[in-house]
């Protein structure tokens, strides 16, 4: 088995992705991570100067997560090098390309070039275990926001989706009263079952002024401006919802509730956990690929 | 609002059910439960001699689950008469009608008549509600068989699925070692997040042997005679998967290995419950009808 | 460090010891268990035929627990010989004994003797590993005795001692509403602390009607015929406490609720894990003594 | 019964608890508290700007918690007012007292004056409830200083008192890897009961070098200099035990490992929560005097 492996650019969890792979065996060939210090110790990791040199030497490229932020350019907090998107993947031919969050115009990029590109967002797994980021995330800014413990607050959450679960279960396990919302008649029995308080949609409104905290992660405005007048003034909203979140936050502003919005937790709270299950994910996708 | 409802026939979950809809400020009409002693009580119910006066009371008519047992005659263990499935129909002009475990050839019986049938097992709420029964007979049927404690004890769960999942959380709940098994990634990653062990399927073997007790919830033989053999002698073995099951029973008897297939066990170690999760599921369905 | 061991007697327990004490690499010498034929597989166990002859060959000899039930003879349900205490401690001259439940009068017998006695029932270790098996095994009960899960249902724990505090714990990880019951208000704090209901004595007979299960550890009389008569007629009580119990059972049986004398549980429930909860606590005393 | 309460002094858990009594009804008399903005939008709150009038109006007196930082003038951070401790006793005669702190110098000033000095701080109960806060203060720190998510962190907790015990359980419901470190048997039989890992203090060595956070709770030195060699360079060493705390610090920081010696977490993390906790303990107070 080839141990070679290429990362060019990305932020602080690909920085701690590459440590990891270097002490899992791997010998990493770098380009436009320059400024990450870290690496310096590291004999396995081979900091190139030039993108061709540093990509020759594997199969597997490793990118960005985000690829990039501004449609032109990936991402390299860590480098002075601007490398775009359409000069990289000119050097990828014959390569496997694997970065995130991927744009359908990228993605048209590569459409008659011989590149393999696999986005590490589309996988499912990664987006499970970063629930567990995002949800302990969640609770650190409510503990930090609050003057009370959540150790017996009543918390509600809001949609019993992915985060939505693992939220709870870490809020119960820290002693919270927790309350969870939901539409579906089955998604309310699961909630019996793991044992929380359920709230339909439907009655919310009964029992939206109870709760010392509130934390949201269905993408739509379900705190508006009406639910948010039954809303205790002192209470906490946080909201996880990806745009336009699930909060009126003008209203919410004026009624004087203190409201955040708290996005992309993962990397920022637990930078060296994110790179623990980026290299899970890619050592799954190894297995499938056969590597 | 009408409060009249009928029932006709059924098992214990049926009676418990009338008992609690009777509290619940129902006036339930009943026919073939005649020997349900402890209905006698309510004057809410209505117990009637002749099945027409019965259904004449209520639009809705609930029946037994399943509603039969040998495809011709309807389930009535609590009466001594025999009420065929066609004879029913014939009187359920006009009606909705709720029952459990309806067959396809039932169903055809009734695509030219006037009668809305509802099939209570196909509702996803009351299956996930079930899980809570079945999970909890399973660690009943563990702590009987077993000279151990489950506290302490290094349990697997095999399939990560309704009951897979409630298992696991009460299982830990009590203080169990819990390994569970599946075959997706992202089932892993779930595993993970809620802090069992994840054991993938295709590394399934290398600690099969470590197991004191191993619970089955997939309905495909995982544990075939090769795995058996690396099963430690004094391992349980509960198999809670429908036909054919899991395990290879013959082979586990042949080794010595202890196994219990248990099914249907909602309405054996927890009726009163079941009768309880019955009412939710049919509230749900008056409230979808706006009944 | 010498390997050998010498148990004299002893119930299913101490069979189950006596294998686990021969895995661990233990010659045991034994007497007064003939009928224990699992010990006829085992090379290391060393079945004598007369007593002085297994006692000759360790300075360590384990006895019955408990000891003796008639205060004259020691226990030997797995032999047919009568073994008195008087005759057994005449043998014992320079030896270590490790017993359970020794009575005052039998430490009498030895106070000029040169035997050290060692009672296991005075380890507090042992106490509190015991209680996992008590509590294990109140559950199991619960589970038998009602026609509902203990999942969302509303239990008391009356008393929040040893057994209180692992059987709120067992309880609320299986799901059940949990209220505790405690007279000290130190004790109120740490059941808030632990997220259970908390009950004040002061207060039992505002909510006493409402639990479906009540399960007590204290023993004096907490429910007498005026607090039972405030019980929900299908309550099921389970009396943890030794005599005279919790519960005055004669009102009890008249008033129709059913109670549940429960004693002695870890031997019945779990007599493999009772084995090596004794195990762990000799070997504990081994170090203690640098044995 | 009287409604009437003096309040004198007192930090930001003070001002809280005089906001939670006048809502639950009290009348409360204040002194030195002239800054707490908060409390002027309650009419039930009197701000006295004499102290002998605030007292004159309740038998019962409630001062700071700690009552005096040097040990000549009571706490009074919310007022530009200093009163000695010496003045203040000779203005409480016939009055119960009540603070925290208190210290045995003060004691001595009232050994032969008609005032009834009650100190919080030497309340069981009070203590089991704060180590709600000090628990959940201690995960805060650990989420706020680790690049980590606690969830699948392998966390040693030194010590299984009070704070051990409820810091344990929250660590287990967030998703940590617990391990406890006690040095008696029956400590440690209560670890294995409640399903951590148990780690012996005679062993700590062996598993020292496997922890990425170590929360100390012992008051005295468990990681010397020696045990801080086998420390992971990366791990979070959180320090909640009083002076001398249990961690050589000055060896600590020699070696690079992040140490954080947090004290008073309660009033930091959660004045509110203590403020009820607070309450809560004058309650049973007022309870045992029949007040």
């Amino acid at each position: 088995m080839n141990k070679n492996l290429c990362v060019i650019g990305g932020d602080l969890r690909i920085v701690k992705l590459v440590e990891i792979l270097v002490n899992d065996g791997y010998t990493v060939h770098t380009y436009a991570l320059e400024k990450a210090e870290s690496l310096n110790q590291y004999k396995d990791v081979i900091q190139h100067n030039n993108i061709v040199d540093a990509i020759a030497e594997s199969d597997i490229v490793i990118g960005p997560i985000p690829l990039s932020s501004n449609k032109v350019d990936i991402n390299t907090p860590f480098s002075k090098e601007n490398i775009s998107i359409e000069d990289l993947f000119l050097k990828l031919d014959g390569k496997k390309f694997i970065a995130g969050s991927i744009s359908e115009d990228t993605l048209k990029l590569v459409e008659n070039k011989n590149i393999e590109v696999i986005d590490l967002m589309t996988r499912e797994e990664l987006s499970v275990l970063n629930t567990i980021s995002t949800a302990e995330g969640a609770i650190q800014i409510a503990m930090q926001e609050t003057l009370s413990t959540i150790h017996g607050s009543n918390v509600l959450v809001l949609g019993f989706g992915r985060v939505g679960k693992i939220l709870s279960k870490m809020l119960n396990g820290i002693g919270a009263r927790v309350s969870c919302e939901a539409r579906k008649e089955s998604d309310i029995a699961w909630i019996k079952a793991y044992g929380y308080n359920p709230i339909h949609l439907n009655s919310l409104d009964d029992s939206i002024g109870d709760y010392d905290v509130i934390i949201n992660t269905i993408p739509s405005i379900v705190l508006d401006s009406n639910r948010l007048d039954k809303v205790k003034k002192d209470c906490l909203i946080i909201d996880l919802a990806s745009n336009p979140g699930g909060v009126d936050r003008d209203a919410a502003n004026k009624k004087g509730i203190k409201t955040i919005w708290a996005l992309a937790l993962p990397g920022k709270v637990a930078p060296l956990t994110s790179a623990e299950f980026l290299k899970e994910t890619i050592y799954n996708i190894f297995k499938e690929m056969n590597i």
